[in-house]
């Protein structure tokens, strides 16, 4: 391996930085009129009397529509692919307007207008009456028998899934401890730099055309169809630049509604940008999670049982709910071995903002509640937690029962063992004991695994095409999107690793259009090296087969002998030079006796799943009378196999970290409890890490070969955000010995939990 | 067959007509400069000194650039696929600008400022001194012994070529009568209603990015990469709509400069457009060609022996010049069977525009000179003219003694019997005999054949991709550029017909960009029912066989029994419906077990030829006094093989028709003799056909089914072009009693003629 492995500047690196890469808002449509739409102003109800005369005549409005004008058929959001069986598919409980209010800013009308001010204007000029009803703003309240039902005949849930394993009755009576304990994350946001955007028009076929920053062309390509009842093939989706998605661009937003506004104007370009404000609680956020769980230990340390009941409170819309719940649930069986294991989740709506796919797939909350959990467990029977967790972790050629996923490498405990050794967990551990004052240390370690991609639950599939060009080089088409997250450099450093051609002869077709580039299902589920990632060592590999037949033609020498490297056919033994690969791209384009152009356009469908596992080791300093925590130190070790490029690898990991301390340190969106309005959907208000708030985050990683993906490679680009706030938590807790169970841990929580725990006077309360 | 040979609508009727098709000049790319061209005001010789200060320091130029800037080495910029063989290649004699001065309005320095006046304003003040040589403006001065090289070591001729078969001096001495005749042709221009355009740019890594109003972006990527003498793989051209090239776009002649200024300026975008007055002299034109042929034919008819000098009048640059007089010296052979033939084309530099491909290849000028010269024979030996054209037309089954290209079928036959028929020929030939006065009517015939592609001589490559949507729908994708012909109608029409799917199912990908869509040489040589047609059949054929296949697993119907009609998959003997392609597509696409979308990617390789026949009949009037011809009636018959949709097939006729009554009547670009200068560089002083002068064309079709094509058929782009102008001039014969040689019959013309013949008294001269 020359170029798989090593460290190559980002392909789009330049593109970027230059301001050259065109995003939705970068393209330049003729006549494009531009959509605003009229948010509820309240959180849970129904409206009684919309009048949009007023609005409808103000010079420059084009169009405006209400819920009554919508088609009334439902339609889902999440951005899974499509299923054959009905039962396999996603909640389908959306329409393109409501009357019904589910949440603070729902979407009842939609006005379009020859600018934005004049869209802005008209809004102002519609006159709505409300019906009110109490928003149900948490899990408890929406479980309640009595509850109103947000979405009619639902009771309020959106899925319940679980299972048991074992005798868990049993299982509890063997254990020597029991615990119980009970964990609560918050609701935040993805906070992509590029808000949610797209346009769309009629073009003169009477097809649908998109234009939007999405993580799932093919996928919103879908979805659009269903929306407005049409053909799939009626809709094509042009994804550009994106700057940024982290799952909230792995739903179907703004799309489906661009797109029926068009067909309300003529089919002009209608573009439906939302603004940070509408980001926040009108596209998807993390759902807030309830964990109570109960597990039974031996004194030896050994697991035996474990119980979860888990509330995922969803918001007002079903999304990726159903599946983020069986996902967490999953995490429940698998994390730790135990000889039985009961799993609850129940996904309940709610009158906020609905929850979907964010970086993580829900298994940042179940990592908090079981590494909170497992610190907890190690401390109750006196036994060091790392000891603890590999002890029970599951071992490599461990088998999910349920599914049967197989753990074909681990390199955990690697993992585990250098992190221990950069924190200097030994002496850190003996220095932080019997600490005094207002200012204490303490260090954390939390672990996790995580599946790469989807199956067995999801299809995962992928497709790329390779054109030889006539100098050698070639365009390589995918139908993965890259969303920031490097994925073209990935593929562009597996083509060439392939073909034996220098990097620059790879040029990536950067825009994904469904009618042009190979389906995939899109980015998504830390999938994009080990799906996609197959796709292209597919085609790269069919190209390579191709031009070596060539060469034979060419020359009578048996393939056998032959290879590729630095851009020509060489002989596989002594490595001589035979051919340029120029001379024979030329040959496959002018041969008058035999031209064909090389080309392969492949498809793979990636029926594994491959465990990738990693931990965070921290050092914190806690600032008892003020609560503010310090992260000194600390370090995300990763075994994601082997890793494809070092640089952009580290990148991923410093931006998950981040992610993962605004999680565990400052991020909550907060709502003003009798309206259910949202109190901080901008950035002034929601405390996003800046880079002066990141410490500095040491990466490493454990290399090891997994044999179901294409290069050894497993997920990536979700975990470096998983085992942060844990940790963090883990080592709050070491620093003052008070377990804080619930996310943030940001000042005012410690405070209060301080004062409960009498590390903080009342006296000294006053001073603050 | 339903839908081939039905005329189904345009499929980008709608988008054309309502103005949403996107052409060069609808693009809008951010910060576009805009380049203007300084052109000599000479039309030979050598700038002396150039001087650019003033114009560099004007506010808004961005950059001037001389010829003394530009790289040193040559390109050619003929639209042909590549040639590995030296020898094959096109003649490369062109720099991006020039000091030594071949044309008036060649091109010498660049500005590139922020917007057209700007660059206007830059350009005068440009101060340019030359050393200026007489101008050549014709062959004969060209070869002449001591004229001045235009291009140095040519002696003024690009390519002289030639063949003698048989005995000439033995067939000639068998023959009861021989003759000789001149004629000559004008220098004509394609009058495309989209000027030349492209802008370009480089893109961030550093490729260039081209957008050009162009007949081959494939081969416009090859000549922009040897201009700028770069990686082929490192141009990508995009080709958006297109309105209109007749060959003048099968010419690269705006995207090297534009690629290369955009160098000049950081890569930021450049557009260069040229004006109406530019393409005239700038892109390319008809060549103007002189024939001298002697033949000998027996008292029955029997032609025996020909020869034929041609001299080729190129214009300053070689273009396809080499290429369009083999083609010429080819007709010379085949049209008519003889048994000894001697041909000679010298195809010649002059200082005028460079001529290039324009509709009919060259073949509508040594058609205008054989079957002018056919009818002299005709009346020399007293037999009818059609008689002694059909006792002589080389007959199907005839095999192209030099290269092998076979006629396969041939309809011509019945084409001259419908057109005796619709003209009423010998009621007319009857009824004109002896007339008086000064309004005669006379009626004349002209007969074609014209090959189809270019196989043997070129290479004849398409390819095509179609993706199957979800909903049974398809894409097509093909390297083939519709340019305003139909191609894309006539590809979508075969993809429906071999799927078994409506039209409407199809939707044709129209932009090509060599970064995507399959290679494909470009729209020329009516080749692109024939290959590209090709190509699309195999590829949905290949769709259709992996339909079926999926199809056969899903229901374990063996594929032998299976058909497509209508979108659902049948069985073939009872035609009852099985499983709808919608439902064969979502297995394709999500059947967890095994998904594969169902995709095709083809190239096909036509090394075949097909001889496309035809004639023109036609009724004129002309007033002696006064010189001018009305035609009163025209009817083209064709045999073009199958005739995939008749209304567009009606089209084109009416189109190519309508040109050639053009070069019959009216059109002539006109030269000051001294100076070079053009003279009627515009549309208002070159006189174009329009619909005013327009006579009702009639049209008929004789359908001959070919072998060697998808669908039985051949050439029809350019073969209505090709046989007006002899069929009128020897209408007016018919008529008159004046052979008139040259083109075209304008009244001055006729008027000069009419006097010398004693058709026009001298008196009546002075009364005019």
């Amino acid at each position: 391996m020359q170029i798989i492995g090593s460290s190559v500047a980002r392909i789009d690196g330049v593109s970027k930085v230059c301001g050259k890469a065109e995003y939705v808002d970068d393209i330049f449509v003729r006549h494009m009129l531009h959509a605003k739409l009229l948010r509820s102003t309240i959180a849970n109800g129904r409206v009684r009397r919309i009048d949009t005369a007023k609005a409808g005549t103000l010079p420059g409005v084009e169009a405006v529509v209400t819920f009554e004008d919508v088609p009334f058929h439902t339609f889902p959001t999440a951005g899974h692919p499509y299923s054959t069986d009905p039962k396999h598919q996603d909640v389908a409980d959306r329409h393109l307007l409501t009357g019904r209010v589910r949440l603070w800013g729902d979407e009842i009308a939609a006005v379009v207008a020859a600018d934005e001010l004049t869209a802005e204007k008209a809004l102002r000029l519609i006159d709505v009456e409300y019906e009110e009803y109490s928003p149900i703003l948490n899990g408890e309240d929406a479980l309640q028998e009595n509850a109103l039902e947000i979405h009619a005949g639902t009771k309020n849930i959106i899925k319940k899934t679980g299972y048991q394993l074992g005798n868990l009755e049993q299982a509890f009576a063997e254990a020597d401890y029991i615990l119980e304990g009970d964990y609560k994350t918050s609701v935040v946001q993805h906070c992509a730099m590029e808000n949610h955007s797209a346009f769309a028009y009629v073009d003169a076929t009477g097809r649908i055309v998109i234009c939007s920053s999405t993580q799932i062309p093919h996928i919103c390509r879908r979805i659009v169809g269903q929306a407005l009842g049409i053909p799939w093939g009626k809709v094509r989706v042009i994804k550009p630049a994106v700057g940024g998605g982290f799952g909230s661009k792995q739903d179907v937003v703004v799309e489906p509604l661009a797109a029926f506004l068009s067909t309300k104007v003529n089919g002009r370009p209608v573009k439906l940008e939302l603004s940070r404000e509408e980001t926040f609680i009108a596209t998807r956020t993390r759902h807030a999670m309830n964990y109570w769980l109960k597990s039974g230990v031996k004194k030896d340390g050994t697991l035996l049982a474990r119980q979860a009941r888990i509330i995922s409170v969803n918001g007002a819309y079903a999304s990726h709910g159903h599946s983020i719940g069986a996902k967490c649930s999953g995490t429940v069986r698998v994390q730790y071995k135990q000889k039985a294991v009961e799993c609850e989740v129940t996904t309940v709506y709610t009158n906020m903002p609905a929850a979907g796919a964010m970086r993580g797939y829900g298994i940042p909350q179940v990592i908090f509640a079981l590494e909170c959990h497992m610190e907890d467990l190690a401390r109750a029977i006196g036994m060091d937690p790392l000891e603890f967790r590999l002890k029970n972790f599951h071992e490599p050629g461990f088998v999910d029962p349920l599914n049967g996923v197989k753990a074909h490498t681990s390199g955990l405990w690697e993992c585990v063992e250098k992190g221990r050794k950069l924190i200097r967990w030994d002496e850190q551990k003996a220095a932080n004991r019997n600490q005094t004052g207002p200012k204490r240390r303490g260090i954390g370690a939390a672990c996790f695994y995580y599946g790469t991609a989807t199956w067995p639950v999801g299809l995962e599939l992928a497709g790329a095409r390779i054109v030889l060009n006539q100098d050698g080089s070639v365009q390589l088409q995918v139908g993965a999107t890259e969303i920031g997250q490097g994925s073209d450099t990935v593929f562009a450093q597996m083509t060439a690793e392939i073909l034996g051609i220098p990097l620059d002869w790879v040029h990536v077709v950067s825009v994904q259009d469904t009618d042009i580039t190979p389906f995939d299902t899109g980015s998504y589920a830390s999938r994009q090296t080990y799906v996609s990632g197959g796709a292209v060592k597919k085609a790269a590999e069919e190209i390579k087969a191709k031009i070596l037949e060539r060469c034979r033609l060419m020359t009578d020498i048996p393939i056998h002998s032959l290879d590729i490297a630095d851009g020509w056919v060489i002989y596989k033994q002594s490595r001589e030079r035979l051919k340029s690969l120029e001379s024979i791209a030329l040959d496959s384009y002018y041969n008058l006796a035999a031209a064909a152009p090389i080309t392969a356009d492949v498809s793979y469908q990636a029926r594994t799943n491959a465990f990738a596992y990693g931990c965070t080791f921290v050092e914190v300093e806690v600032d008892i009378p003020t609560g503010k925590v310090d992260v000194l130190q600390i370090y995300n070790i990763h075994d994601s196999g082997k890793i494809i490029n070092p640089d952009l690898a580290t990148g991923q990991v410093h931006g998950g970290v981040s992610m993962a301390l605004g999680y565990a340190l400052y991020e909550q969106m907060l709502f003003d409890p009798k309206s259910g309005k949202p109190l901080n959907n901008n950035l002034l208000d929601y405390k996003l890490m800046t880079a002066a708030d990141t410490p500095k985050i040491g990466v490493a990683f454990v290399e090891t070969d997994d044999p179901t993906a294409p290069f050894g490679n497993k997920a990536l680009g979700e975990p470096p955000a998983i085992s942060a706030a844990p940790a963090i938590r883990n080592a709050v807790l070491d620093a003052t010995g008070v377990a804080i169970n619930e996310l943030p841990l940001n000042p005012q929580r410690l405070f209060e939990r301080f004062k409960a725990a009498g590390l903080i006077e009342q006296e000294e309360c006053c001073h603050v």
